[in-house]
């Protein structure tokens, strides 16, 4: 079968694997129909995470359909429509059992294990170990298009933004960094009820986007961010304030946006230390959240796309083919540039 | 100043009574501009609650203007616009200080006194005790029209039926009986991100209120409607079930709506025992919870209506001045023949 | 192998069958070291629960060592000393999920199967379908004779009593019924802090036992029970009313004794409808719970009793041999003449 | 009457100042029987906190007697034994209603106005605003000697330890810095049912006095007190780290001690920035709580103390008269070198 495959810094190429196939009794094969890119794939690229050798099938994102079962699974059977998300699950380790699957001590010690420690879902077909635990079935309401998202993006603005956050009826809320992952807590606010939302960015588009996805209001980030957001909430601050970005102004511009009593929720991927003004903080009756996604929210977030209250599909600007997989890393690389947020490629494109 | 007395089972006037003054530091009188009628008033009528006796001004829910304070009143000044709730709240008492002031300690074991225990809000005036508890400013893009409705039903669709039930995003809530209170459930459920509300009741006019107000299916009460329930839901029933009406027989449909770790949320008013098949119900994993509105969730619920996501004038189908009070008991004692929700009654009506 | 087997109403022996043996990927073969003996095992006795057919090995607690293992299972090997409890869960249901195994979907909408819908741990050794997702490893500090009232008993207290009835610290609460599962939920109410437990029984056996679990108070039940706790509690009833019988009059007492904002606990087993007082209860802000034991509290319980937090041991008031299983059965059954908790059957008892 | 008062960094004087006197119809004047130093009052006097200016009465902690009352106040009367705590709440704020008084917007923003912005408890007598809803009455099973520690520094460890760090049944939990405050957090621990509890200071009597209060581990503090507890925890980590010092070094060491799903709890007063390891950090699913304690956990306490589950008096290693309050800020400001916990200072010491 043909895969997207890693060769150390700045070099991949869809070439020629050995087929995916059964090697646990408790593994599934599928087919992928439809997979997507994910900023943590650039930063592979990059040579950032070293877990990463040459040789491994990139991409953790995927739906598909099951041609392969392996002897001890139960809940799924070839032919079944399958999302395979970013986060694997043994299910009986003490942190799948608690619902934080991120943490699985089974498969590593961390949830993330496709395109990561075993091969991915860039690929024509992928195995998916602790298959009934993992995966879940896509109901016939919710298309590709819109699952797709649901393996790792919208779970994770969701859970690490709005759930950890805890966001409730009548907060208001402020998101910091209105990329893929923050237009993501921004679309699922709604859940809990929230009434207002403030989107802040540099990037006008991101910024018009987040309108369209839920946001109330928008702020254009720059040295008054701060002021403008205070200045917005009778001087008050938001009650949960979103880091999206990973920087540690960024992480300080949240923090500073909080009122006392509310949360703030790092999504970031951070590199660097961050240093926090704890002289204030400590008095201000506020928590940081730094949490993983676990992708335990899909059967929710399934439930909504097929009831028609999450447009899902909106994260998709761009859609490309297998055989044009160079081409939709290049435009997914410069986002921003490309008004691009998710893109979608498709065995079929 | 004018008011409308209770005189016994059946008997009720609009007549002169001493005005409005302060008795306590902690009182504040507020001028009625707004109030409406509720159910309970009309069980007051028939002579069913005992603890309200002749004489006593009837009402408990208004929006005024404060026009006189009492000398430990610090939240509040005259000419303040305010929301007088139906409950009473010391601040102080144990109940109080859990959020539970439906049980305050203080004012008689019971939050509820206007118009029970102390005359109430059907008047031009009505003094206010325990003000800065109590009251609520109303915020200026909130109407007269849409705060009355968050004096009591709003507050007690919301936190009886979807607080207590505690509905979550993806949940499946059946609500038995769509009158004021069931609607008010209804209208209030999207906050918790519920995708799927359906609305149980006899009357088709209520019934296609409830679609309005956020129902996604309805079901005509009759001999079929568990089965009807389940056949929609899988076979499962519903995550809550919110009952809305108070007799045996309902909330026993309630009961046999709800799946496995579901909640019954009863709001009805209940005059007699109740058998509940517990040989079924002891292995379901269900909770039953028997509450009463404690108008703590009215700043939230002044946040929705202001924010546009509440829109709480639907409530209000009918209009009248303090002069047509009797018309408005009895546009509101055939609530459903005359296709009303809520009566609004105003000073220059 | 040699084990206790169903022959319809009133007759058990203990007789040769086939050998346990993995029949899954997912089985392990578990050899008994040490059972016991539930109420539900002398209902099963009294032909109550029709799915129990002849010929079905009886028991559904067990504490014992693997001795075979499914190609599929990574988390046990032969030789580990493990806890089979009395709920089985598949681990990837909608149920098992969410952590309400006692509703496992996958195994027969109910996680309780041993002695019901397989044959059971009053054995030899008895094979446990989905092992990874149901075992537990019991630490080297806990002994048999302690682990074994894991499997149900104090589970079961703690789960559906001080759980479900949401004890915190601070709270008064009381428990109808000193049984071995009442006098479990006594055990554990100190878990969360309760800082008065008062037992009622007319059992004077069973009260000094509860004094010895941790109770503060007794109370000899008789027609002044409900008016005897509230004299106790300074008129004002429990934070938390646990009910560990299973009849209507002691469903009724328990609801009589709660204080608004508190929860009535069901643990009882009911075989018939309950008319409940619902003109009084609507009113009082209360709850009522209603589930089944899932026995995720197990590593909980497990750590208390490595620690000497919990001497689950003190359950344990007789103990025999698998040969004397005839009598253990006779002790329990007659369990409060004889002064008996729980009985300890040993495979070298 | 006689009040210590600040005169500026360094100098205090126990002198005459104008009787306490009811201002407002909320306040009422409290005899001060009982009343002790806070590690705050310290900072005070080394200049530390600007808004204390010459002329303030110090101190935010009494037990006392009740002698006038103003003409709003209906909870408490002359001869009433009261506890005076450390927080004020006005009872109708934003923060008061949601049980955060800590930021009573009434009173200044900050619940802490005894010896700060207003005159406060090291006096004869003291002036308390918002009576009703801040006081609390004593119990008589609670001597003074107890209830003085429930003025402020058991609340701060319990709720800005325990509470927010989130303590549950079978929690391992570090506590970092054994002073009065950590002491605090360890003696209540067992409120939530912690099976394991480190505690972790350079002094060997606090280590020793940890182990007295239900500590079941101590660690001497140095260059190896993460390995040290990661080795007593298989590695894992604790499920609570609770802060109690202040510093940058020991809040990163309380960080590095948490397990994944771990809450990491500030209690320290922190007087500079401080570098947080977020590229570790944010994959970790830890929470970082910073808050002030409210005082709203004293109901609980009281109700723990006199039912004898918590020794409250053992935070109190030694007593002074009024006439002696040099002597007692002496030994408290060494109260390491001294084995000091607390000061008890009495009027009739």
């Amino acid at each position: 079968m043909k895969a997207l495959v890693y060769h150390g810094p700045g070099n991949k190429s869809w070439e020629d694997v050995p087929d995916a196939a059964v090697q646990e009794p408790t593994d599934v094969v599928v087919r992928v129909d439809t997979t997507t890119i994910c900023g943590t794939d650039l930063h592979i690229l990059q040579g950032d995470v070293a877990a990463v050798t040459d040789g491994r099938v990139l991409g953790h994102e995927a739906v598909g359909t099951v041609t392969e079962v392996g002897a001890a699974v139960r809940g799924f059977a070839a032919g079944d429509r399958v999302l395979v998300p970013a986060i694997t699950k043994c299910g009986r380790c003490v942190y799948c059992q608690r619902g934080m699957p991120s943490h699985c001590a089974t498969v590593g010690g961390i949830g993330w294990i496709f395109g990561h420690l075993i091969d991915g879902t860039q690929a024509e077909s992928v195995r998916v170990p602790y298959a009934d635990t993992s995966l879940y079935a896509v109901p016939p309401e919710v298309t590709n298009e819109q699952a797709i998202f649901l393996a790792d993006s919208l779970p994770t603005g969701y859970e690490v933004g709005v759930l950890a956050g805890e966001v409730r009826p009548g907060h208001t809320v402020a998101v910091v960094g209105a990329g893929a992952v923050g237009l993501s807590a921004i679309l699922t606010t709604g859940l809990w009820g929230a009434s207002r939302v403030i989107a802040i960015d540099t990037n006008k588009f991101r910024l018009s986007t987040a309108m369209d996805f839920g946001a109330t209001d928008v702020v254009e980030a720059g040295p008054n961010t701060v002021a403008d957001v205070l200045a917005m909430t009778d001087g008050l601050g938001v009650d949960v304030s979103i880091e999206a970005v990973g920087y540690p102004d960024t992480l300080r511009t949240a923090a500073a946006l909080v009122r006392p009593g509310g949360t703030i929720a790092n999504i970031g991927v951070h590199g660097v230390a961050v240093e926090l003004p704890m002289q204030d903080l400590w008095i201000r009756n506020v928590k940081l959240t730094m949490t993983l996604v676990d992708t335990v929210s899909i059967p929710t977030l399934l439930t909504m796309v097929a009831s028609g209250r999450i447009p899902a599909e909106k994260m998709g600007t761009h859609t490309f083919g297998f055989d044009q997989i160079d081409e939709a890393y290049d435009v997914f690389a410069n986002a921003a540039a490309n008004e691009a947020l998710k893109v979608v490629i498709t065995s079929n494109g």
